[in-house]
């Protein structure tokens, strides 16, 4: 049952005649109910799903590699509610001898702190064969994301999209919306890159292999061994994406960037795309060309199909602020009645320099909050933390760090040990609350030699407003600092402002947009830069702000705050244990 | 400390001049201590390990892969004890996302039935991070192994050897002892395998890449893809291993196998083996040319280096019971002073015919308890029950069965559930006690319609004394019956008969050898043949039955014993608890 509701709704996005979609939807965008959709008591429906979640042999991009599934399909089926429901999840692992734990990317889990699904922060992993079952309210409508929070498996495949309907009208129309969820694609198993970035010496895996759009790319056959013959460029399961549209109508596109490492860019060929909608925020609208996305970050944009309908366009993906050597990621913007897998007639648009941060600041600062739907920053704050981006070696080993200390996940979940008081479940030194900003160079390599490991926290004190001043710098390679798109779970926060180069926290701070902020979950700091955040530490539990690339979350690029621990008057779910100081077991 | 403790070990069996050597040894096969060891209250050392475990990049067989190690090494570090000892192993799980458990192969654990280290029956997995510390007494000198016994996680390469001295002399003497390990190497990993194993189709990962011993083997870098750089034949991580001898010298070398599917034919050109120790019982000995052995099994035999010394000589490993597409795995059997790794100038000797069963089954007949070392079984049993080997399909799975039962494990462990008396926590039907001998045909391709997956057991009365008659039959595939080395854990059982065909209950049992029959814990049911066996349940705790090919096991072939489970008093420990209904938290 739960099965084909999936299904229904993942294959009406797919088909290729506008008449077979299931999912055409008012101008409001309310999408098709599962079947089994109940009315909850309150308000809210529940949305019940059951996955099972397992390793199996897939060609996304033609290279046959092992995947994590859901229900057989990597990306996982789209979760689909309206504002105020309540989503109930049971995971089956059924991965052998691999545990998991799958977050809710931008839901704030208000109430349900222990089903973030941060494995090690909010939870135990998921042994195999154990089910867990997941229940949060979907309070926010909005384009959101799921994807594993466990070592660095969501690599393998395990990530979705949740879409959520408003109870209100929107305040923008469209005929048609449709999901599109980016990735980038390596063909070594997150094992092997898990090994090669604990070794000594360090072992990087590289740029990924390919680029996936809704889950489909192209990796050149010929570059792989014909010998193990696990690349087949006819493979159906690598047919790229096709995206049909009705001419004159308007789409609206739910893009999310669910990439390991890459930051990118997003176009469709001779298309504008008007942005409305940014990790669940409307947006004062604005046209692209092309929209630059990182990881963890989710728009919305409508596109009018409103060029020759004769032939098709390209969709494209590419990578940026890394010096790509990854090809595009292609799919097809396909105008009724063309045929869905007609090449279009020219080659796709050039992408943007992949070292020009200039156009990618802009649009950073392009978003701000749709008027109409402000809401206002408090204008003060209560405390600032600045958190320099490092990278750094740790007896021997390569790390990244946050004012030189190297973020490691403690055996006992924090949220169980804070609220049971565990205090030698973790390093209670609290980390440090900003660095030299007068004698570090942020421009140059530096020594860092006084960098350490610690699990240690920030404890907020609860309904203060909280800055966080993210201050990029230079790698331990020379004329090089990188692109780190940062989440934070629990929360959405304001972005105050965006700079190139030195925070500076007498002047900076003057330059906040305290008017039209946009609230974002997911945010980059670009290289040699800063960006500037505030949010309202309202939310009791424990909450993880990382670098949302995997392998430098992996390396130590994380920090983690609690607020309000004691105003959690439930008893923690026992589903959350079983691990570190809570892996006791009394009959 | 107990790394030097390893290192020292086996950097003594490893080198190449006699002189260097560690290990020299008395008559009796004392091996040098570890530099931890303490005298207990008792009388027995405790031999205290601290292991890491993690994936690493290795290259035993020239092919670069990720493989488990221990301490950095696969095979991992010999554990070396006398008679009455008590070891202590705390092994800490390195590996990111996987669970880990570890069976002391062999080791009765008489008194600690918990740390017998069999996920899902004696314990729950290991999680990441985790520390379980496993202590045992070796209570019989001889020469066992360990390895990991969760999912398929042994052919990964954690694995290795337990050597225990005993306090009394030995009946034969040498001047050297030695150890061999044998294993069979695939390069897919673990999860591979595992998933085409439970596909639909079946997915079968064909024959293994190379053989190793002592964790070197060759793979033939041409057959490998030149683009990915993978295969290196100059590494020296795959020189061969070599034995260096001393002209006129005896060794005793200790060989246990660990394939994941294969059973060998192991040989050293141009000299005698004889036979003096198997699965750490004294044999009546015996010469031979080459030594059948089978997965899970452990020899030891005396090689005199009496061969024209001017040279060195091939030591070989081949498949057998398989039609092998396998090389064979090389090592040299060096002559001191020719240099160790001065290639034989003759070429390695024709293995024995794969298909040949006779020659096997004559060796499993000449394996008979040493005289002066007789434990006699008891005369006649209370129980026979006889397990029908067979391939089955099962909702379109392929599996492996025992009585047209395919064997799954439960999330609670066993020993937790019957000590708790948990009932829910597996099948209380236990599985049938036979099949239909009558009218079953062994020799062709039968229907077994009625099969069906089951985590039910065997419950034996306490002290009783147990018959079990391992019947083979034919396979899925026409004119098809495989090799089928069956482990049992917490025991040693008499083998007191093998014969071909189907077993008659009345008339095999009459030539029962209830004279001199050894004791194992290992034993092959050859193809179409059958194989009988005795044991005491007099070992309180709950005991696996498997075959030791790791897909078999998977794949459904085992069944379990529990004995005396009401008369383990003390608690069970807390640490091999947490997973299935044992995940409970109360602080």
């Amino acid at each position: 049952m739960y099965a084909d509701s999936d299904g229904t709704e993942d294959g009406g996005e797919g088909s290729i005649l506008p008449a077979d979609e299931s999912l055409r939807e008012n101008g409001g965008g309310r999408p098709t109910l599962p079947v089994d959709g109940t009315l909850r008591k309150g308000e809210g429906r529940i949305r019940h799903y059951r996955w099972d979640v397992k390793y199996e042999y897939k060609s996304p991009d033609c290279f046959k590699k092992l995947v994590i599934t859901i229900n057989g399909r990597s990306p996982g089926p789209t979760i689909q509610a309206e504002e105020g429901d309540t989503v109930v999840v049971e995971v089956n692992n059924s991965l052998v001898t691999e545990n998991l734990a799958i977050h809710w990317h931008g839901i704030r889990q208000i109430g349900s702190p222990w089903f973030d699904g941060t494995e090690g922060v909010t939870q135990c992993p998921v042994l195999p064969g154990d089910t867990f079952k997941y229940q949060f309210v979907v309070d926010q409508a909005g384009t959101y994301l799921y994807h594993a929070h466990y070592g660095m498996q969501r690599e393998a495949g395990l990530y979705g999209l949740i879409r959520v309907s408003p109870r209100q009208p929107e305040p923008f129309a469209y005929d048609y919306d449709r999901s599109i969820i980016l990735d980038d694609w390596f063909h070594k198993s997150t094992y092997e890159q898990a090994a090669g970035l604990s070794s000594i010496p360090f072992q990087w895996v590289g740029e990924p292999q390919s680029l996936l759009i809704n889950g489909k790319g192209r990796f050149n056959c010929s570059l792989s061994s014909p010998v193990t013959g696990i690349c087949n460029a006819t493979n159906p399961e690598c047919a790229p994406y096709s995206q049909t549209v009705v001419p004159g109508k308007t789409y609206r596109l739910r893009i999310g960037s669910l990439t390991t490492l890459s930051a990118l860019s997003f176009q469709i060929q001779g298309h504008k795309m008007r942005v409305v909608e940014a990790d669940g925020h409307y947006v004062e609208p604005f046209e692209v060309e092309n929209l630059f996305i990182y990881s963890g970050e989710t728009y919305s944009v409508l596109v009018k199909a409103d060029q020759d309908p004769k032939r098709n366009y390209w969709i494209t993906s590419n990578v940026v602020s890394r010096n790509r050597t990854t090809p595009p990621g292609l799919a097809i913007f396909n105008y009724y009645p063309n045929h869905p897998m007609r090449s279009p007639p020219t080659p796709p648009p050039t992408p943007p320099a992949w070292d020009d941060v200039k156009p990618r600041l802009a649009q950073s600062l392009a978003i701000k909050a749709r008027q109409g739907f402000i809401q206002k920053p408090p204008t003060t704050s209560d405390r600032v933390i600045v958190l320099l981006n490092t990278q750094n070696t740790i007896n021997g080993y390569r790390k990244w760090s946050v004012n030189n200390v190297s973020f490691s996940l403690p055996q006992t979940p924090y949220l169980v040990a804070l609220k049971d008081n565990l205090k030698d479940a973790f390093d209670q030194t609290p980390p440090p609350e900003g660095y030299d900003s007068v004698n570090y160079d942020i421009f140059s390599v530096q020594n860092n030699t006084n960098a350490t490991s610690s699990n240690g926290i920030y404890r907020l004190e609860f309904n203060s407003t909280v800055d966080v001043i993210l201050q990029n710098a230079n790698t331990m390679n020379k004329n090089n600092s990188e692109t780190h798109p940062w989440h934070l779970h629990g929360h959405d926060f304001w972005v105050l402002g965006y700079g190139n180069g030195k925070f500076d926290k007498d002047k900076d701070p003057k330059k906040y947009n305290l008017e039209n902020p946009i609230l974002k979950n997911t945010v980059p700091v670009h290289p040699y830069g800063w960006t500037a955040l505030r949010f309202k530490a309202n939310n009791p539990g424990v909450w993880l702000f990382h670098c949302h690339i995997d392998s430098h979350f992996y390396m130590g690029m994380g920090v983690v705050f609690e607020e309000g621990i004691h105003r959690l008057a439930e008893k923690l779910p026992s589903s959350i244990m079983g691990c570190g100081e809570t892996k006791t077991f009394r009959p």
